[in-house]
């Protein structure tokens, strides 16, 4: 009797976890990961740190080989391209990049980890030499070349979001001159207005230019190279190289053309159990939808965590375990020079829009105890609903420990807690940690005094 | 018309912190704090850094003078020692020790915030010059004179709690060789025997002596002052100083003589409201009891951070709010040389001694996805209920970000998280603050697959 067999078709985040969660439940299944690229299993998130340096090398964020798989009994297949899905006979085309001969084989479970892929605009010199995106790790050694052949001094980044913003940061330490060139009035939506201009201010006094409110017109070449871009509202600044980072969108083609259900953010429809409306088919990470469990919508996150929290559920079901994903809370993260930029749940915006009657309050506190050296500021966010004192969101900012403050943030919402519980958490203090009340604590005391009758 | 008298005994942590609380809500209060003390409000926990020279003078550690209180109009009275409470008529007796003169005041509302103080075992030599406790800002500056008059070459540590690690780190600074003489039979109680071990090895490796298993047996001197310690068993040491930091216990004769009710732990019994057993008179911080969150049961942790947390809800409700403490969880911190060493919650002894059948897991963790540089390693430890999985305590120790791990933990504790919960949570990542995976995260999956039926 043939081994049952799982398939999984990407294997970046997602498909590298869940292979290796449903090899721990079951040893005897035949397991193999399609991966189109050169490299499986590796860090998306650490390549602009590769670029800057602070990584040394582009290897490093290599996570596992797929020696490393077949060690585990798991072969994974680079370079081989899944290009078709056909559901009722539980099968798949697979192209072999190596030799491009396309052959069919059968999978009894099947998890689609697809991904998701930049948004390319559609102007003119888009195609120069020059104009780069950076997703896969073959973007990451385009770039680098590229860098390295163009050794560039100035650079427009067209979108303000996480990844534009962390390059900013990587161009500054080449001392590449950066501009942003961001469509919408602001930078992150995600967060309130009055949060996200200090972050504004922080790349301005790190003397980045931020051009908002008008989205990239075209791109100006000389020789197939790019010499300028041009705004929506006819600025123009010359640039020796483009970065394209104005989103991503979920790897959907394959999914749709064998007639697996897209739900209606536009990624793979998932069930709690990642299961897509197809039975033992599964979809994990960046091409499938999921759900905000602030607002119970339904949302598309696709961030590298969260791949691999539902990579691990996917392959723990797919391997005929009973696991679970209750959703995400939006919760973020990044670094832009001297500041630490995290947020999670809603913003006092996203909150009324979301019908809730939120109140908001905004402290500026030190990491630690005053009188201990060490301490960094950080500005923080605090949103609840007046009905109640439900934290229903949280966003910090400045040079200290956001990622700490929001793990809090973030664990309190898992918890539904109100402010009145997060103003009396016992949490961790000694000077060298803390002030002797966590910032989060003192921010929940003066947002709890707002709420509801007190 | 007479205004309202609010008197707070005590005006270290928990009293400064009820002044303040309740003079924001009354601003006609008014409102004195007596402190038989040179000094009011002072932390307490930064004092082993101040002898080490991290922080770089005394003065540092004082928060708020008296001229700061009254600018906010209170009157914070320092070496006015109260010498008597009189329930019935409202009234104590205050001793102004700069001129011994003991006067009587009425009160309409009173917080006990009397603190806790050293125990002292009773040994011979005890008395000697060179024998020191650390816990009042006198004792930091007798100890400090102490230092600088003795130029200590070796030191002995009676009792080896955070005090007594901090102070062998303070030592090792000051080139003090320190021999730590502990009663139990290991150091921290409260960690499982297993973590604990990983702390007396770096001890050990920092040539801290560590004798465990027999406590101080004499102190013997010359011309007044310490040459040796001699142990239960009869190990002698030569010694230049001796700190003596076996505990504490709740300063509670002035409750005691004035009628107030000592709980079961032997400090001041409070109910929810801070108040004691007396209506109008509240206590808070070190000398009152409270409730373990995750036991149920009443506890005693005289600890700043509950003191100041406390010390909020005495000073609202002596105002006239209406606002509950919920509770401890027993968080707990301390650094000594290069190891963060944190708690909340049960431990798997007193899960199993509170009655729980408890499951644990330990994993070691890098703070960092291993690409990224400044990782720091952790060791953690969670214990989860078996039936359920709800989260009973965490225990996290290394060179590592231990503050966010635990502070992680205590809110899932406060939201009574499972481990599943905490194995799904959406927590912050990005490669300068976190693996993709938070390491309490990967612990709670690791203890999710030991928890009931799965």
């Amino acid at each position: 009797m043939m081994a049952e067999r799982l398939v999984i078709i990407g294997g970046v985040a997602a498909g590298a976890k869940a292979a290796a969660k449903a090899r721990r439940m079951r040893p005897d299944l035949d397991i193999v990961v399609y991966q189109d690229e050169t490299e499986v299993s590796y860090s998306a998130c650490g390549q602009p740190y590769v670029l800057s340096g602070v990584i040394e090398n582009r290897d490093k964020i290599v996570i596992r080989r797929p020696q490393e798989f077949a060690s585990d009994n798991i072969r994974a297949l680079t370079r081989h391209r899944v290009e078709a899905i056909d559901v009722a006979t539980r099968q798949i085309r697979v192209n072999d990049l190596s030799v491009n001969g396309a052959q069919t084989t059968a999978y009894d479970k099947l998890i689609l980890a697809t991904g998701a892929r930049p948004i390319i605009p559609a102007v003119d010199g888009i195609e120069l030499e020059g104009v780069l995106t950076l997703r896969s790790i073959s973007d990451l050694d385009r770039f680098k070349s590229t860098i390295d052949i163009l050794k560039p001094g100035k650079a427009a980044i067209i979108g303000a979001g996480y990844i534009g913003l962390e390059l900013a940061e990587t161009f500054h330490e080449l001392n590449v001159k950066t501009t942003i060139i961001e469509k919408f009035d602001r930078i992150l939506p995600k967060f309130d207005e009055e949060m996200a201009q200090q972050v504004s201010a922080h790349l301005v006094e790190n003397n980045v230019e931020l051009i908002t409110g008008q989205g990239l017109a075209g791109i100006t070449g000389e020789n197939g190279r790019v010499v300028s871009v041009t705004t929506e509202s006819g600025l123009e600044r010359d640039v020796d190289l483009v970065v394209v980072a104005i989103g991503v969108r979920p790897n959907t083609d394959l999914a749709k053309d064998g007639g697996i259900a897209i739900g209606e953010t536009g990624a793979i429809a998932v069930d709690r159990k990642m299961q897509t409306r197809v039975p033992g088919v599964y979809a994990a990470g960046d091409c499938c939808e999921t759900v905000d469990r602030v607002t119970g919508k339904t949302t598309w996150l696709p961030l590298g965590d969260i791949a691999n929290l539902q990579g691990r559920i996917a392959g723990e079901n797919a391997a005929g375990g009973d696991a679970s994903f209750p959703g995400v809370l939006g919760t973020a993260i990044f670094k832009t020079f001297d500041l630490n930029v995290a947020c999670t749940g809603l913003s006092e915006t996203a909150a009324r829009q979301a019908g809730y009657e939120a109140v908001s309050v905004n402290v500026n506190r030190s990491d630690r105890a005053r009188y201990y050296p060490g301490g960094n500021s950080l500005a923080i966010k605090l949103v609840a609903d007046k009905q109640g004192g439900r934290l229903l969101g949280a966003q910090v900012i400045g040079p200290g420990k956001a990622d700490k403050m929001i793990d809090i943030a973030a664990t309190a919402l898992l918890g539904r807690l109100t402010c009145e519980d997060l103003e009396n958490a016992d949490l961790a203090y000694a000077p060298p940690f803390s002030p002797v009340l966590s910032p989060m604590i003192t921010a929940a005391g003066a947002l709890n005094s707002k709420v509801g009758n007190r």
